[in-house]
């Protein structure tokens, strides 16, 4: 009865190798056209793309190219060969579950990595900002120097270098995309006549020229009725970056103005009532 | 007993193929009968809510259409499906306990873009805002620029771009949905008559004429006893985007008024008592 | 002895059919009893409750009925018909398992989603506001324009149009529910007689009449010793809405008195010793 | 060989009848058993705690103990009855885990819900407040109109209605438990002599009478050496929502006082020195 | 056949119900055992630590062991007797997965809870303030009137009562351990001897009495150059909750001799420039 | 039959026991072996290290040594000792899962516990603060005047006893380690010559001698222009605890000086233009 | 019978042995050579880098791949040599379910350690600063006195220690790379010629050396109108750490020349109407 128990015994165990190849090559002949699939599926894609877009931007849909694939084809191994460990029955359920307590931690502790990734990803995809271009990241702000994945690197004016973990930023502010805004706003004194003012502002305008001014400055009128003034706003679009400039430049020129035509920008006026 | 044995074996065996081909054919025809059911389900949906709504819409609901269409499509291929793979004793569960820690972490870090695909899919379906909206956002604001699902591209009104991830909206403040008001505020001395100078500034809102005054502008009356004037408010209601433009008109008028009318805007007064 | 056994095989069978067709059938009756039982006793419930409530509220209590009634029978059909499938050997648990970490993930996302429409039931239920209501929700007022389970939009008296989810609403303050306050705070000189000026203020609002004061205004005395005067309080309840003309109305009118009886509002003063 | 088999089939199946009979009954006794026991559990234990407490409190107590008597019931039939479905071989485990996804996610947002129950119990269990009672909650304060195992409802001084769910009660202040102190603190010039004033402050408050006034006010002393004067503080124990009353009552006769005994309140005072 | 399968049976049987006495005897007698030794275990721990301490403090003591004794029986009991109903096939582990979803749920809401009680007991161990102390919790301060497991009362100085779950407590000050200290600045003019004006203060607190001081009162030196004087600081030990009294006992009797040496206390200096 | 079965059963039987007899004695001998090396090898750990630091920090080691030994000897027992239970077939998982929901539910709430053992831990370990320093926890500060795992104690200056959780200690400011900063700005009047008022200042610095300085005080230079004074900082290196008493010291030194040297500490100025 | 079972069990085990044999042997070469190669690898990687890297790296390179080298070679060994253990009958799986309630504790305490470590690992991977650096992290700042993977030392310019764990640092900006920025506003009265007063700062600029400054300092121009200045911004690049002595030096030389140019630093202006 041995025999005959030990013969059923290797019948079974070579059905088993056998089913058990069988399983193994399929795992490996499905992974593997699964990887070309889904390469070739992606170049075809970014060719796609890439023809409607401008020269100049090759080099980022070539990295960001470069980072899809081998994430897919990474991914798409480990989970075809994973079954071909448990053929040999090393049990890959408990090698994780042996791996869990440490394992957990370690993925919560590098859940804020994982997050920079991501965002960085997202933020060279949609770029949002280039090398060079002055952005804000909630109370931070600079020129970027340097992105990478993980994080960015700000240059603030004072020469401050903000290292900031994509992941940690939320909404971001790009001030160098299409035309800025110079603001300025000069008190006049409740005395002089507004329409001359303003009458006196835009000839001012008219007349100079400044080569980051975009159009001309304009006059927007009364803002405010101050305690001592009368509060005037003066408008100007003008190119990335020199908007400081600009307002420097007008300031000056309104003061120089004022001085000539007899505007008074009026000091903190009280009046006084003497009581015996 | 060997033969008898392997026989009702590939008895059990045959049976077993015959009831997986059963099991394979039914998930197949069930999947692809529950797509064909949902797709039309949605259709008919989206047919009925078109007649209701203006031609401009269209467009918005072809894309929700869209997306619904294709996530419902996806999910029921992937769920119905499935079972097939188990089948062939391929152990689907084993493989995503397998891509188990990782794919944890790589989903909690994904969480906040699938954050933004919802709040972004609602704020479209529930057209919350569109292209060339002013709208704010917690202490962020500009014209909407650009609405993708993923992010909202903001023109703030000094340059800024401000981009915002859908998810990180929480309430939204649409300030282009009807009419938008103006509220100035003007301090006139305690000497003078409050009914006299509510009475001039009424006569002024029934002579001045603006396109962007919806109706005319009104006088509330005294919203403050101030430390050396009486607080005297006006309001009118008025287009939107155009509220900041009457409110300069109207200092300008009432400025000009005042100063014909001789109604006094006081400076700061302090009462003096010296002692000896 | 492979024909003893597949006789016992299909005995073995067709008692396992049997027991099928009995749970199935008893699934099935079970759970229409059970949506037949709980619709019932739902409206039952309401009947009861529409009794005792006014007429006007019908519709509110038909929409929650309606929500109520939907959930219990989806949810009662779901959970009672889930079991046929896994007696068809399609393994529910892999199904869900195949779809956990995606749907995790999606979970975690449509939390928000979840929610808004449990705390959106409970505004309804509860009956916190209605269209029209003047509301405020932490930094954000104004008149509630529409009301879904999702969100709730307010109009803000400047115009801004307010898209607050629900589930981001935690307290809630209605201020249309009642007479309101209205609230002024009058500042007389020190060298005043304050029980001659409380007389006067009271002897006014005897005599004053404006349909949104609800019986009387009151002077409460003195809340507080300021540098140059001291502050009398004046109270009024008024119909919702209207709080802020009576006290503007009220404003005016003290003013005037103020003026015929001389009572003086101070200005700032100082004491100036001259120092040698 | 089959009737052998089919007759031992029998035996085992009468076995596990039997067996399920005896299990079932033995669930239905215990699980009534338990319901009685610990139905009088709860009786006994509220009957001694209403022996010791005052009459007046016989209705918190009775809500308090139907609510525990209700959900420790519903709990042990909930609990004790569920294995009788598992022993018609209908899964629960899988009922649950189908359930699992969506429950998951209902009972994250319905976790607030619970909490608002639990936050709710507690405050009725302690008696934190009672309608009528005047409570600060962070920001919020008010009169309890309403109080539910859900919400609180508060009725601000202006009128506002706070909608308040016991959840986010985190740290609660009730104003109407014991004495309330009425605190004032009033300004005299450095010229004057402190011991006299506080001698003239007690004569006053010796001879006042206020019925909410707790015993006498009395003066504290100098709490502060201001700019313009020396700060004296007066402190006066009152009944509950009358502290504000005293307040102006103590305000007004302090200021009378000072007017007849000419103690100064001074202006603000400012050193001048001429500078050529 | 079936007659020896039945007695194999029985004999299986018979096997595993002796099994399962000893099993119930074993558990029945480890847990009477385990609740012993760990009674008799705790009370030892509190004899050695109880002769140490100070007679005052059995009653706490007292209160901490009998919490430490029931927690631990009743968790000694019930790990211990899960497994017998586990004997008679009842099992636990679906009747808590069937409780699973709510409980969770509960389990969430009940969390604060159970962070309270965890909270308090270490409050209450490690002594942390008593009933009588002046203690403040983040922003809230008062004397502690209560205290229980679950939450702490305070009674703040103005008759408010605080009622804080002691959960909420993460880091606590009081404010009755030990001697306090009296602070005081002055501010004298720069006209004046600084070490005049400190060895007046140092001889004046040589002389001074008052009980609530602990040694005598200090002049520290010149902590500030104001915008009109020089601040000098003045600091006394004191008894506890007595630190605000000293502080306006050592003020008036500064300013008393500030008067009698003519030390000027000065007010607010300008230097003003006459403009042509 | 049945007798060559119940052979076969003992056989198993006995085999099984031999297994089991094996298993346990195994395990013992694994688990003690582990124990002794790992304490072996801390004791080496801390052999070396102790030999490389100085005398006094004995004791820290010794304590940080003891609690490692505990806490690994512990877990080692408790983890090598676990399957020896199972192998009585006292199933150890369902006894934990007996304990699940609560346990998750204390361990929630014990969480903040461990952590805060763990960063007390790593303050002993990393020798962060020791008592008598004066140290300061986000807006907290005070002398350390006890250290447990679970709690640090500050006594504030002015008396408070300070009870911090060490697990909410993120970030830890010593005020003890190494030399402190006195910092004084001292204002002088634009009409002074900076040059000389820095030689007077460095002469004085020169001169003056306090042990609690460490080398000289030095003048830095002017670092504001402001309304009515130009500032000039002044730095000097001090022992710690002494930096307040140098920086008293120091005013007083300076403000003797200027009086001596009449160099003017100015009064805020205003430039007067009469209006006519 | 029960030989030729017995016999068919000593084959079952024969078996069994020899496959658990080749197991482990799998295990342990599989284990060794992933060691080797992940060894090998790593060195290679940091070889190339090397390469290209300056000598004075080559320390920080080391340290790196130190911590890579072991953290890989203990996870292979751990996670290579687990299942030998379960092939003993171990499980492994109920031990970590034994060790799983109080091992979840402790992961979520010990879980900001392993973010400490994992951030510590990228500031030293990315070199965001090294031992020297001045850099700030949220509102603390100082120079780097210690960095390890735990915690960063910080030196306040006070003399503060600050202890930062790593894993608290976010966001960092190191203020020691590259040029800083000088930046000085100095106010002149409205009366001065603004050219003149830019001509006279430049000529300045061009005559003065400062051996900290990079290149020259420069006027930017006219940054605001104040109530009683005109306000300059200037200007001045400057090596790391020597901003603020550049910013000392050049207010003094201002200073000095606006003296001797009689340009004017004006107090603050008011402009007093009397009043009869």
């Amino acid at each position: 009865m041995s025999a005959t128990l030990s013969v059923s015994k290797i019948y079974n165990d070579l059905t088993l190798y056998t089913s058990h190849l069988i399983k193994i090559g399929t795992l490996l002949i499905m992974t593997i056209v699964a990887v070309k699939i889904s390469t070739a599926l992606i170049n075809k894609f970014f060719e796609n793309k890439s023809k409607l877009k401008i020269v100049g931007e090759e080099k980022r849909l070539d990295t960001i190219k470069g980072i899809i694939v081998s994430v897919v084809k990474y991914t798409i191994y480990f989970v075809g060969l994973t079954p071909i460990l448990e053929i040999f029955e090393i049990n890959i359920g408990s090698l994780i579950a042996a791996a869990g307590v440490g394992g957990l931690a370690i993925g919560f502790g590098a859940q804020s990595l994982i997050k920079d990734v991501i965002t960085g990803f997202f933020i060279l995809l949609e770029n949002q900002f280039q090398v060079g271009d002055y952005v804000a990241v909630d109370d931070l702000s600079g020129i970027v120097e340097e992105m990478t994945l993980r994080v960015t690197i700000l240059r603030d004016f004072n020469g401050d270098m903000h290292i900031i973990p994509n992941g940690t930023i939320n909404r971001l502010t790009n001030k160098c995309r299409g035309s800025m805004r110079a603001w300025i706003e000069v008190g006049v004194a409740y005395e002089e006549n507004i329409d001359h003012v303003i009458d006196r502002l835009n000839y001012l305008f008219d007349k100079i020229e400044n080569e980051n001014i975009i159009g001309k400055a304009q006059t927007l009128g009364v803002t405010n009725f101050g305690s001592s003034e009368v509060t005037i706003a003066i408008i100007a679009r003008c190119t990335p970056m020199n908007q400081w400039d600009v307002e420097r430049f007008l300031r000056k020129e309104i003061k120089n103005m004022f001085d000539k035509e007899g505007i008074e920008i009026p000091y903190e006026k009280r009046v006084i009532i003497q009581e015996k």
